[in-house]
């Protein structure tokens, strides 16, 4: 398979031409159109006879040549009857031509190809993405590619059945099934092509093609023909040499982890008694809460807060689990050789000032990455604010306790994983009635990485929700690996969504397919659930973590209310997310209607007016839970009046959340008087939202995820 | 310019053949290709020599027929050679096969037509929508037509320059302006043809087709050709007698609404003297606040809450500017006939139970309406909560005290106006710090409408932003002309966006062009403010009444920030939204590395690090509100670390807000201790938004709202 690679590598060249090109596709076992490359006039006579009988009455000439590269330009295209006269003048008024034009470039001669009858285009291509390897895309060809950018990403190489899903997203989705009658086209045998172009991809670090890998393979287009075939008419096939990439680094490496997240023994370097310091307020938290024991160093002090301290890390009569580096960055790579040299496991380095200035910054880094790793001491940060984890009641979260606590509930079952520790302390705010098991605040991973925390936390058992912040990735194909294997329900959100291109690409893709698409279509594809804003995110891990366990059976909801504008901005969000709105079962509209004596109109939304008693509500929110067709209910006792006692319709609705193991989320307009009320719902662990849109938006989030045999397909919306 | 339908509906018809279409075209001064209708064989023989003389080498023939809608599936087009022979066979062939096909069809003979070249395919209609009326469509044609629903949409008659700003605000723009090199449109050919198209629809309620008016005229394809030309290639026009549009329904009414907001003397009809009853609660508010002398009216009571009270609204010795009615719905119509008789001039009708209910209610608001109609008596409701006026304490909205307080502040300049009681109770909630002027719960439209409501605060000088939430509207083209003339901000949300058809159409734009798509098109054409949830419309309504007053130069952002990570989320929202990233002037650039001794990079967003003081916060952010590339400044002191002093970044931003005058938004991450805090930001008039999205959202739609030159494109984003 490599021969042409090969060939094209021995004469200079990182790319086929299109001859070559349509060989190396057919010998992956994939029909190409019939095509012969003519060396010259000796030759095209030899052939004459055979062409016009083995071709249809008009064929394709194309000057072959590794030098030109925008053949109509020059005159190097054309479509010419099938006869021998036509044939002999065309051939060689086309090689006059190009001779002429390029002067100093190789001819190999001409490419005559079979004629065929296009009814769509598409373009497909593999391109290797900068973060995240080899990525397979495919969508709709022809002029207006690039501006619709109709496209689907995977990461290749794709799994049975993926590029059918790749086809159905696409919005131009009904003209390739067939529109209005027409006819569709070959959906498998254009899966079939492309899982054959996938294969290409780089499979655990190696490349299909041994000595070479393809750096972009881009056939734009290819067609359907009018006789049924499904056929690339043009290329671009750019390789190199394969890079060598170590097995260990496309995994997570959870090695010594443990020893980070519930160490028996903690250094604190750079340790002070001064609350005010970095160094004295992490001190503080460790000693006040974990049960570790815990050894400050101070070359200046003997003792602080009660702690007989070392001058340095080797003088720690015990082995060290995990060393809290709190010292200027200038004195960093000293201390992480010290604890290197004594054994250390486990490293977190706080201070600023590296990788994020600039190179020299990231030199720094490599430096400190490379003592830690021959010692097999894991490093996290720096530039972060370390780890909480409650289980061990270990923190290094040296925040002002006048201003932020992270909330400690009867669960404790959120983990949030954040390259920034302010989106740490945002999502500690606004989820403050979610009980947090564990933040990492990961900075500019140097070691460990988010792939490594994701691996990690999927493994935690009391983790049942897991955010994930990202920005940038330095490893993407790891991240990959530990995307595909979460279990956990997974919620993602990037920062830095600029379009700026992540493959460096000759072919339209590259214009079409920016760095954050890739990253959406890897999150996608590996069942990760895309939060849009923070506060989006805040609210997907809420409504994950609380109702967990809550079996989903579809995306049917309910949406019950007292007040009919906010039933209708629901119904509005639940379109616009691809949710459905339940239709009731008969005997529903029958107990709905007894329940309101038949003032209300039964429907979805239910509005029962403002008239409704706590207690009726609750009643009718239970006759939509118990609907067979309602996979989950939004409750908007949006305004309370009079009659609707707040006590009485907060105790109703968490015995009915108690009762009915259906997922369900409440909203009730916001008031400062009402806030201790929704803390009690939460406390219940039933999702309160300021608007019926958010609340809608997560209940989607929750339902699309673990709906049946949609999973995947899901995500999308 | 009649004659053509005039015509045709002496025929019986309600639409024009293809041949009728294009003479009426050209009678409207529009280039149409060269045609001409031959009715049988000896007209063709008469001009056969002229025809090959006349036209190029092919040209296209289609059967002409008034029955025949589907020409192509009875073989009734055809493209053929220009010559005597192959014309003669051709005509013979095509008409014999219609009579096969449809032997009851009236066969008018064929159309002979030029055949040009085309470029591009457009569509372009003038549609009739059930609630704005005629709307004028253009975009993308094609067989993505459907799929992709590139059009834009502008109520019509359309002024000078719309038509191009509709065509710069599709997708395939750049198609049209001449894609990768490839010849442009002539887009000035094309919106003189829209806007004679455009002209068509009805202006100020009448039709410019006299007895007539166009039901759909949809022009699919609207070509360019290679020489140049802009052509309708077919047509679908379908007509109808004009509708007799009474004038003033067309116009807002502000008659009487004096009386609702400043009345002089109040009826409570139905009053009570139960706080927990309607009737008890509104009189005790009115008592309580209003300045206006109050009259309770009900049967059984001689005093009210110390207020002499009278059996019927007939017996009060006083005219009675508004009577407020919270009787239940059966009794109100005959309460609205005696206010009627004693000559109140305005009523607000809150209880529900009538149109929303079905017809009968529908039949007994009309009822009502009629009787207030010819005594000259305004209504407000039914079904709705009525009204709150700060400047003269006017407010019947029956809240539970101990759940929701309409907030009075020093400034009180912000209005909304809702369908929906419980969207306004919402708002008030949300927008807790924003000082309410005005807020009108309308309820089901019978009199009083939205349109009449916004005509009056644009004109209340103490309302400087209003928000407006709608469900459906009764009179789309009040409300249109109302939308028209608002100079004050006005932001706007929609409740029930479902996508089914507003026009019954039978062309391809009813099926891309839904009811909200229309809604869409009036909001962007008139500069309203979309919000699409209900916390976008509270952020707005927030940022456009407290920055109010405070110019904008552009729409070039500055985020200043002490946690990378929400800058990054700042900067994500801007690009998303259509904000520039403001490029600073070398001085600022510099300023910021000496204030942060070349610790930071200086770049926008600019990220102080979590280290900064509110001083040095409060310096850089004055140094980039100084700064001309810069038209407004995201504030983001998101994380406050031991130095961060609370108290002093507060009172150092109030300070800052006051100094600069340029428009500015705050994000802090909010907890529960920091509550305090954002309230006196908000007293100081300062808005405070949760999550850094939420900010630059607000900041970015004022900002593209006041820029100057781009106002209406700029909405759109």
């Amino acid at each position: 398979m490599e021969s042409p690679l090969k060939k094209a590598a021995a004469q200079g060249r990182d790319f086929l031409t299109e001859h070559e090109a349509y060989d190396f596709i057919a010998s992956l076992g994939i029909d190409v159109p019939k095509h012969e490359l003519i060396a010259d006039t000796d030759a095209l006579e030899k052939r004459l006879a055979a062409i016009s009988k083995e071709y249809s009455s008009r064929v394709v000439l194309k000057i072959a040549s590794p030098d030109i590269h925008h053949k109509a330009e020059i005159g190097g295209v054309a479509i010419v009857d099938n006869d021998p006269e036509t044939l002999r003048s065309k051939f060689a008024e086309m090689l006059a031509s190009a001779k002429n034009a390029r002067p100093e470039a190789r001819i190999d001669g001409v490419l005559l190809m079979e004629m065929v009858e296009i009814e769509q285009e598409l373009i497909l291509s593999l391109i290797d993405d900068a973060t995240f390897g080899h990525v397979l895309s495919i969508g709709k060809g022809g002029t207006l590619t690039e501006i619709f950018k109709d496209i689907a990403l995977h990461p290749a190489p794709v799994a049975s059945g993926d590029i059918e899903k790749m086809l159905r997203s696409l919005k131009t989705w009904p003209l390739l099934e067939g529109y209005r009658g027409a006819k569709g086209a070959d959906i498998g045998a254009i899966a079939a092509f492309a899982e054959k172009i996938a294969a290409l991809a780089r499979k655990n670090g190696d490349s299909p093609l041994g000595d070479f890998e393809i750096a972009e393979f881009e056939i734009n287009p290819l067609v359907t023909t009018k006789d049924g075939r499904v056929l690339p008419i043009d290329s671009i096939l750019r390789f190199r040499e394969a890079k060598k990439i170590e097995a260990e680094s496309a995994h997570p490496n959870l090695t010594n982890l443990d020893k980070l997240f519930k160490p028996q023994t903690i250094a604190v370097v750079g340790a002070s008694d001064t609350p005010q310091k970095m160094g004295g307020a992490i001190l503080g938290l460790l000693k006040e809460k974990s049960a570790a024991r815990i050894f400050p160093i101070n070359p200046k002090k003997d003792e602080l807060m009660g702690l007989k301290t070392y001058k340095s890390i080797g003088e720690v009569p015990e082995a060290v689990d995990l060393a809290v580096l709190a010292v200027p960055a200038k004195f960093t790579p000293d201390v992480v050789r010290d604890c290197a040299a004594a054994g250390v496991k486990a490293a977190i380095i706080i201070s600023a000032g590296f990788g994020e200035m600039g190179a020299e910054g990231k030199k720094i880094e490599q430096r400190m990455r490379k003592v830690a790793r021959e010692a097999g001491m894991r490093l996290i940060g720096p530039n972060c604010m370390g780890i909480y984890y409650e289980p061990t009641s270990l923190s290094t979260f040296f925040l002002d306790p006048d201003k932020t606590e992270i909330p400690h509930r009867e669960v404790n079952n959120f983990t949030v994983l954040s390259q920034s520790g302010a989106v740490c302390v945002q999502m500690v705010e606004l989820t403050g009635n979610v009980g947090t098991r564990a933040i990492v605040s990961y900075g500019n991973m140097i070691d460990i990485d988010v792939a490594d925390l994701a691996a990690y936390f999927n493994d935690d058992e009391g983790s049942d929700a897991i955010g994930i912040y990202i920005e940038g990735l330095k490893n993407g194909a790891r991240f990959l690996a530990a995307a595909k294997k979460m279990t956990k329900p997974t919620i993602i959100i990037k920062g830095g969504k600029s379009r700026a291109g992540g493959a460096a690409t000759v072919g339209h893709t590259g214009a079409i397919a920016g760095d954050y698409d890739v990253a959406k279509a890897v999150f996608k594809a590996t069942g990760l659930i895309e939060a849009e804003t923070l506060q989006e995110f805040a609210d997907y891990c809420k409504v994950f973590s609380f109702l967990t366990g809550r079996p989903v059976a579809g995306r049917r909801i309910a949406v019950v209310t007292n007040a009919g504008g906010l039933g209708v901005l629901s119904a509005d969000m639940a379109e616009k997310i691809g949710l459905e709105v339940a239709q009731f079962e008969d005997k529903t509209i029958k107990a709905i209607g007894k329940l309101t004596g038949g003032l209300v109109l039964t429907s979805n939304p239910t509005d029962l007016t403002a008239g409704v008693t706590a207690q009726d509500f609750t009643r009718a929110a239970a006759l939509l839970l118990e609907d067979a067709n309602v996979d989950g209910v939004v409750l908007i006792p949006g305004i309370q009046p009079h009659q609707m006692n707040s006590r009485t319709i907060v105790e109703e609705l968490i015995a009915l959340y108690r009762r009915y193991n259906k997922p369900m989320v409440v909203t009730i307009t916001p008031t400062e008087k009402r806030i201790p009320l929704f803390d009690e719902l939460e406390a219940a662990r039933l999702p309160h939202f300021d608007t019926p849109e958010q609340a809608v938006r997560a209940l989607g989030a929750y339902l699309k995820h673990f709906a049946p045999r949609q999973r995947l397909e899901a995500i999308g919306k």
